[in-house]
């Protein structure tokens, strides 16, 4: 396999690729701590030839990058249901739900471990998420806070319990999280 | 090397080992991303035979472990201004510089990343830091919130922007946080 030959692949076998490697980096990490990770760990299980994923990624950090991005895009709905405080109390809820999930924080320690600095693609969807909900807020004529306040008393505490703790996060705590970012 | 001479020898010999070995992790992150950490290279760079860091430590999660609950142990000194909030407010905003630390970080990095599950040593401290103080409050009869709300609070806007975002933590918005959680 040449890096000519793959690299002028057009469109579906290049999306097969991807699809094999990303699904072959969840699997590692559902069965593995984040350290072993490697490309040629990750080639091995995926059957793609190790040169493809240098060639596509480069490094460890650079594939956990675009794994955390597509993990991360899409994954939950904008909760509009009218009320601002409620919107938020559900969107919480599913993050928290989210966090919970074993593969889901297995992805973002992962990417967290890999990266040598500065953010994580984990978070951006979130970012745009919260900003979405207090936009339509203001839109309508009500009052919100802006999103650098409201990440700091939503996701930081969503976060660090996930990462950082063992303490649960039930939807009482995370109502009581919107309550005193509203309040 | 055989295991049986190392394993019983005592005190000195074996502090020694421990801080080379800690300095050749905090050596290598400074250099490297955590995805390439091993415990063979670290070996090498602390001019110590692998076989002694994995009879000791076991497996890269163990050292990281290790490093960040010595790392993070006693480092930051508790304030006694006789005010909780301006106590509150000296120690985020230390924690804050603390974080601001590229070192500081990539020990916080690598202890995520090489975590399979639950925890992280980093923040142990910073918990029972917050409870001093606290239950110092209430010792002179104020009111002090409970420590997982205070941690919710401080160490979650703390710890995620210092992981996921490239905002700024100044003292301005360390304050703010402490404000936040007294009023």
């Amino acid at each position: 396999m040449s890096a000519a030959t793959t690299s002028t692949r057009p469109g579906g076998r290049s999306a097969r690729v991807r699809a094999a490697v990303h699904r072959a980096v969840e699997e590692f990490l559902a069965d593995n701590p984040a350290e072993g990770l490697t490309l040629p760990l990750i080639a091995t299980r995926a059957g793609v030839h190790p040169t493809t994923l240098y060639r596509r990624w480069g490094s460890v950090a650079d594939l956990m990058a675009d794994v955390a991005s597509s993990r991360f895009s899409g994954d939950i709905v904008v909760p509009d249901t009218g009320s601002l405080r409620e919107d938020l109390r559900r969107w919480a809820s599913d993050v928290a739900t989210d966090l919970a999930d074993p593969d889901t924080l297995a992805v973002i320690r992962a990417s967290i471990g890999s990266s040598a600095e500065g953010g994580c693609a984990c978070t951006a969807d979130r970012h745009d998420q919260l900003t979405a909900m207090l936009d339509r807020e203001r839109a309508r004529g009500g009052a919100a806070p802006e999103t650098p306040h409201a990440a700091d008393m939503l996701l930081g505490p969503l976060y660090y319990r996930a990462i950082f703790t063992d303490e649960p996060a039930d939807p009482g705590w995370t109502g009581q999280l919107v309550d005193t970012l509203l309040k």
